[in-house]
């Protein structure tokens, strides 16, 4: 328990305190519409960002200083763990994710990298069984080997298809030994890069076989992780089969899988899909398929995927809000999918990072519930379709109306009367809350 | 039949002709696989742009000059008539396309405008007998007169919505009259401008119910037209409910529709929801729901709407090679949704735009059928995903596969060969092909 | 003064007041870092939205419900005069801009257009000597009228610029009149359609040539405004010349004219640019020429000018923060060239949406004055930079270095230490400065 | 010589060729407009892409098959001298490019790094002499480094710009030891990542100071190579200082820098700026700062930078147009700054890669000479600017006019005859010349 050593555990302080390195908004214990902070947030380490990240990117080299760098193989291996939860502790974190390669190297034969996997998950489950830390959700990273390079369960290779089958395979198995709440399927390579030499229907059907087979194995070795699927319109490949949540739901409901999925809305996926944070996570939840987030911001000047720390609270208010009007997360929760930019490299940017990131949600969290409990959208929208609860309207939603009587009505020409959207006023009203709330 | 009087009937020249008044590919009785390059292309004049278009942006007053602009009314909407049969024959375009609105005025009352509708309606049977044009398809107008502001199916007041019923029901009756192919609900004003006001779910659920209504009205009376959603992603709503391909099958799979629907894909909106023409083509024809085509392009640096003529040989190559894997666009065309721009504002722009148009699609059928014919695309298919066919490949695809299995397979740790995309050689390709063919 | 008679003059009531029609933050007299709100913001109306603007869009009618609207021609001009006095004095809006053709239509001749101006200019001038209301900057509109099809000063027609000349003429003297205090240069439709028929060095020669006479004219008739650039990238035209404020920035040095011009900077130009807000205000700042502002904001995730009315905090405080590191904003203000929302079409509508841009940018005020007080940004810079205060930076910034001597430094292979750049420390404490001012 | 040893020497076989190994357009001796396809085009290979690129991308590994990859340290860098001349020789490309780190590993310290560079550049030169190729420009890796997680000329710690210093002096004695014919400042990581931590006056002021002093020590050593900046908006920095080619110019222009560099414009960096790649180039070219490209193509669906081999047409013809008006390339030439994807992974991509750019750019070249010979777009700008010829056109430009002239001129009411810009049937040309030229 050295790497962060020099900072203590951090504290909730207030929102007027002016300490770096104390919560202003995040209190876990404080009530909310009858739940604590924690219960509602859910908050999660990202084991790729914060572990393995180096701060490197397509220009340069690693930047970043990690104290766990010292050792290599296996032996880094275990230090991440033991940093993992070091920086679970200090910042509160209950929850942690990880995919198959971020914790445990990759041997000469997928034996021996099985092996890895399970001395690293053997540490793990006794470090949660310490710390009372648990896992929301685990995945398998089938991008970075360039055996990937096609794609997994879009590959152009059946070889690399069945080495992805045994990998998901394990990873349920994994997912199941550590009580995962759920279990992810990002595309990674699940696309395309050209057109011109794609199959798009058979890669498309050897993706529904293949997350067949994962619902039938998990159901088999009984690992009840919600399953979600984690979408992004594009990068690495140049179009990713899992563009956004309306496409994704759509290409459950084609294979027959909708029932078995639920969605990981991913803020800065969204915003490259051309979608707000809030959109899809509206789309999933009208669905009933909201299953988790994965909170970080992207750049809307920029055109890749920045994974910043959230810092936006309009962002952070609109997710919230779609987070309670659904009830809560769920087996799903509130991940730190974001990276230090590469110029914060110094090991206390993760404590400040993190901060900023939770104070950012657990503010929103705030907002959205004063929003809820004075009925601000409620009342508008209550307001605004009102015709729909009587007369023309109420026989629209029931079903009773037909073209014929809808003509009818219509042919009376009664005048019609719109009412104003009043955007600019409910957006003031937005910023009072978010200031006052 | 004197409004483009001074412009002879257009003639096919051949590629080597510097006649700009000359189709140099398209020959509509020419034999491409089988068919009349005329049968291929179904080319559609598009009502709105061609003759209600005016040249206006939304920093500027009209621009384009047009003969019949001298009459105004019903008067206006017969000389329209007369320009449009007239620019078909000059054109040699069979079809033509209009939303109701186009063809006629509205007047005081929904009875009046239906009279009016009827008027023309009966004007453009005869024109049509006589000149043996055809209705490709046509629509409802549902966005421009202010009562839509808060869009028609999806409007938050539920008299719009009987309005728009009675308006579409109208429509079907004007496309049995008139014998359409097909039949198009774009989403004019159905999306929103902000969430923050909006119920996703009652919206939604309210257009389900619209096109429910239309499908049983059609039923009712004998409209057999092929029923056609065109996806756009934004504007002129922030955001539009059928955002792209993917998106609109997803809303049909939900509402139980999606057996009653194909696409009409237009290539300027496919861009703006950030894919290709030929993605959102690809998207549509697995499904089976290639439905038409809106033949325009868009400026990829710029992020609205352009609509121009399209004249880029990639794109129409590559949207011919989708329509002859479909085995054809059935009752849909290629409908030139595109606007001359507003310095192009000359009646002979016309004439050129749509000889521009009509040309890049016949280069681009010329160009698909012979790497139809030379397999090019297919051997490249045959050949990539060839370990599908057999071994564990043809497991997999038969679906005898499972986890188990293919760990199995897997954990005998055989090489694992990938083999080059070869995309920079395929592209070199392409390009050859777009020359020579 | 009866077209918002419903509504009372707004007062500033509060952060925590609940009244949608009260100031929240905007309070003109309240004091900040020497001067009144009212004076650092010296906030403006823009009569084209708030007064000639319709609601109408690409696809649709007008939806503004406004009591003006009763009338026609000069009785309309008229009539918007009154309007806008009112609305100003309800709003406590100090100043006002408008083009040539916002105030008064344009007659048969030019000269008829010219006495239509006088006649209102008239009007006006003495509504601004009851009301103590200025006029902010006012320009021409050369981009409406179908003869500036193909641009004004860049057009392809002499006698188009001839035209353009006459009208920038006569509104310079209008400036002088009405006492503008600046005098604004848009773009309108000065780019290009397409670069292939486009002589783009005679264009910009021409646009120099222009300017320069708009200088001498200015100077011959003692007309003492500040002469500003707004830059745009695109929209109208595909390309605009000024895309930017290095754009123009280049331009003028290029024709001689950087010593007679700055800027005025519009948010939603800006990110159509790639840019922020912020960024292009800096870069105006440290060029000396930043000049005005355009207050609105832009939808990131579409891509034309929506012109929405600022209600983004963010935004406003680093604007307001690079106007008080400016030393104030000058001859310039804070111009709402925003636009209430299409569904936003009641009078009211245009009551609310100025209050939400006036407390937006009130509280960006605030939060600057106190970011700048408390040295926030200013102790983060001192440290960042120390480096170049002594030794071999300050040899390097004073101009002693060369590559040699540089060489030779380096060659000690010293270690070099970086320091983190802390970004996301910094963008937590931004929130809590939003929050706490 | 065995890098390729499978690929023998690329001959030209003309367009009808149907083998991927041969050149179909570029025919190095070929006179076009009386210079040869090789005088006109001056093409080089890329060191970084084609020998140190790996294939990597942020979620994935290397998967590029390389010969040379056998070796490490300075083996490897001998190994890949080899494999560029080989390429070199087999590509008939006469020019190649590299950064200083490309062609050799840094050392412990900066003495040995550059010792190693001494080694290497010896070989470079040997292997010159024997084969004839020359090198088109170098340029100074400073970006890649962790030292420059700041920027190298615009970084926060004098430090580091002193490494920078000594960097490119050491790189312009390079250039002259091997007698490069231009060299590229590109901006690396010369920008920001936030502006709540930037001086950017400062950092300006720095970069312009390097600029003076490199430019200093060329004159010093007799090195008279072409400066060149490459514009590029944003990655990896959010914003990069050379934006675009306006913004280029701009700085050079503010810091007394414009007589001594031009522009070395990527077809990738103006779309990722919003631009086409013929609008830089045209830029560029009418501020007499067209000097080197660098030959790519984006994904405008994508927002990152791609680095495609350039295979559009359209692109290459209107990129070839521009140089062709510019009297030609000068000491600059078409530098392939292209990657094959990282699914072409194996060595013969890197032959099918260069075989497309070629010859897109050589049939670019053939059609816009063709364009040029016939008079295409001259005539249609002759014909539509002609009013500037006589009249009071030929007094706007000869300097004559005023305002008060052109107001008298105005006031006559002489009717204003606008012309058709006629873009749809010039870009119907211009598919003609693509096809038949």
């Amino acid at each position: 328990m050295t790497y962060f050593g020099n900072v203590a555990k951090i504290q909730f302080e207030g929102k007027h305190s002016n300490n770096p390195l104390a919560f202003k908004f995040y209190n876990p214990e404080e009530i909310i519409a009858g739940k604590t902070m924690e219960e509602h947030l859910r908050f999660s380490i990202a084991y790729w960002h914060a572990f393995t990240g180096t701060g490197s990117d397509p220009f340069g080299a690693p930047t970043n200083i990690r104290g766990w760098d010292q050792y290599t193989g296996m032996d880094l291996a275990k230090a991440r763990v033991e940093a993992a939860f070091e920086l679970m502790e200090k910042l509160s974190l209950p929850f942690f994710c990880f995919h198959d390669r971020d914790i445990a190297p990759e041997g000469d034969t997928l034996q021996e990298t099985n092996r890895n996997l399970d001395t690293i998950v053997a540490i793990i489950k006794e470090n949660m069984k310490t710390s009372g830390r648990k896992l929301l959700w685990n995945t398998a990273n089938m991008f970075s080997n360039p055996r990937f390079v096609h794609g997994a369960a879009t590959t152009s290779n059946a070889d690399v298809f069945a080495y992805g089958a045994a990998q998901v395979k394990k990873a349920l198995e994994t997912g199941k030994e550590l009580g995962a709440e759920s279990y992810v399927f990002w595309g990674g390579r699940e696309g395309y890069e050209s057109l011109l030499n794609t199959d798009m229907k058979l890669e498309l059907d050897n993706l529904g076989r293949f997350l067949h087979m994962a619902v039938d194995y998990a159901k088999e070795i009984g690992f009840d992780a919600q399953f979600l699927i984690e979408p992004k319109p594009k990068e690495p490949s140049k179009h990713q089969y899992d563009f956004d949540a309306a496409t994704a739901i759509s290409f459950l409901q084609t294979y027959g899988l909708a029932d078995k999925f639920k969605m990981n809305i991913e803020a800065n996926h969204a915003t490259l899909a051309g979608h707000t944070f809030e959109h899809d996570l509206r789309v999933s939840r009208i669905h009933g398929m909201l299953g988790s987030i994965d909170a970080n911001q992207g750049d809307e000047l920029l055109g890749w995927d920045t994974d910043e720390f959230p810092t936006n609270l309009y962002s952070s208010t609109l997710a919230m809000y779609e987070v309670l009007e659904n009830g809560g997360i769920g087996k799903g929760g509130v991940n730190f999918d974001a990276k230090v930019r590469r110029a914060s490299f110094e090991p206390d940017d993760l404590i400040y990072a993190h901060i900023a990131g939770m104070d950012t949600f657990a503010r929103g969290l705030q907002v959205a519930s004063k929003l809820i409990e004075d009925r601000v959208f409620d009342d508008i929208l209550d307001s605004r379709y009102k015709s729909f609860q009587s007369g023309i309207g109420q026989e629209i939603v029931s079903g009773k109306a037909t073209f014929q009587t809808l003509e009818a009505y219509a042919l009376q020409n009664l005048p019609i009367r719109n009412e104003s959207g009043r955007q600019e006023k409910i957006k003031a009203l937005l910023n009072q809350y978010i200031i006052n709330a």
